[in-house]
């Protein structure tokens, strides 16, 4: 259901309205990964011999490698992208369906997966992928609606790693968290006005974690969705982590097990 | 020794050099900031009232404050900055002395202290700031040739915490793990190839967190000094964390005792 949502909207079925990812790690890691669609590379001509061999190695065409000046970055990306020489034009990955993330966790006894609810700064989306991929987590899961297109800016702060980790983007977050129940998920959201903290939650077993955006947290109905809710203890002067922050330190809670 | 390096700065002794802050979050909080010298604050008619307000408030003279168009904004401030329509020019905040640091933990039995080795970029340094700030360390300490100094972008990052929590700027970090071991520290490096984990770390007692850069880690040396180091454990997949993130991550550790 997801997944064909997803394939309908126009970025995704339209080559010419692909993204652009820079950066060498973020390129090098899409060039490894095989459900990546190139249309066009792009690379000074000091970087280009070093991708050209990473992209024989891994069988592609390497005939998509432009060699281009260093001032014609400026009319691909925005001038604050730190692209090392290096940047390609590829479609966005696939949303994977949540029966599919479902299915993959029956075998995985602590399975983890992170579900996140409005949070809208691509870097902040970036950033929470990174920490998913190294503690761990199965999957990412996100309301399509209310979140940021993936783009150059969120694979760079993702360090590459949404190549590897799945991201499920599904039209209705409740409906999404009565799923994961129903496999046997344990559902629980962060939350500053909790009474149990984070380190006190039995951490055996399948665990799905929710997060809502920094300031206003989770909407309501998700909230009450949540079978429990859990707090990070901060000093009474600091009013909140970054999501990204909070995200990271649940994540890496959760996968002491 | 540490205070009077960073007052012979030309940043701190010139006011025609401050530093500009922006964002009504980080300028509250510098209001609020006794320590804080103000030469001029700007803001748009809208947002002029609230601001002249929390002056009042704060005891501030209310007639450093401007009211200036949206459009004088880009005069003072990079493209990118979210500004939120108010901008302070003032002195940055002054180093604290590492012997006073140490003074104040006397009586703190579980003190923290986060130690940064040549981590450089502004935004990463305001988000363990943050952190610090958020899981109660008494001080962050840095190595003052190869830390950024005070800017807008960095107070930003930081949500306005700067504005409570004491920075040490030292000329030498081995000399000042040396003091802070004197001192009863216990110093610990994060390195991702100790043996020990994280978790796995006696607690208890004062505590000096060491960490250096992402990608290059401490230098050798500051290593050499630590009492012992320990490491977080990430996915093998996964190469590393962002230093900011690492840094919350352990920090919170540290704040369970």
């Amino acid at each position: 259901m997801a997944h064909k949502f997803y394939k309908s909207t126009s970025q995704s079925t339209n080559p010419a309205k692909g993204i652009i990812l820079y950066g060498k790690h973020p390129v090098s890691q899409a060039i490894a990964n095989p459900n990546r669609v190139f249309y066009q590379i792009f690379a000074t001509a000091e970087v280009a011999p070093e991708i050209k061999s990473l992209m024989a190695k891994e069988k592609r065409d390497v005939s998509l490698l432009k060699i281009v000046e260093r001032k014609e970055f400026d009319k691909l990306l925005p001038k604050e992208a730190v692209h090392q020489g290096v940047a390609a034009w590829v479609e966005p990955l696939e949303s994977v369906a949540l029966e599919d993330v479902i299915a993959r966790c029956e075998k995985i006894e602590n399975a983890r997966i992170l579900i996140l609810d409005q949070v809208t700064d691509p870097q902040n989306v970036g950033a929470i992928i990174r920490s998913c991929a190294a503690f761990g987590a199965v999957a990412l899961v996100v309301q399509d609606k209310n979140s940021p297109q993936e783009s150059g800016a969120m694979v760079k702060a993702s360090a590459g790693t949404i190549e590897f980790l799945p991201i499920c983007r599904v039209i209705n977050l409740s409906r999404a968290i009565d799923a994961l129940k129903k496999a046997g998920f344990w559902c629980v959201g962060l939350d500053g006005y909790a009474e149990v903290t984070l380190d006190k939650v039995n951490k055996s077993g399948k665990i799905a974690l929710i997060m809502g955006s920094e300031g206003k947290g989770m909407r309501r109905l998700v909230e009450e969705n949540c079978d429990q809710t859990v707090k990070l203890v901060l000093d009474p002067k600091v009013e909140s982590l970054n999501v990204s922050t909070a995200a990271a330190i649940a994540l890496y809670e959760f996968s002491k097990f």
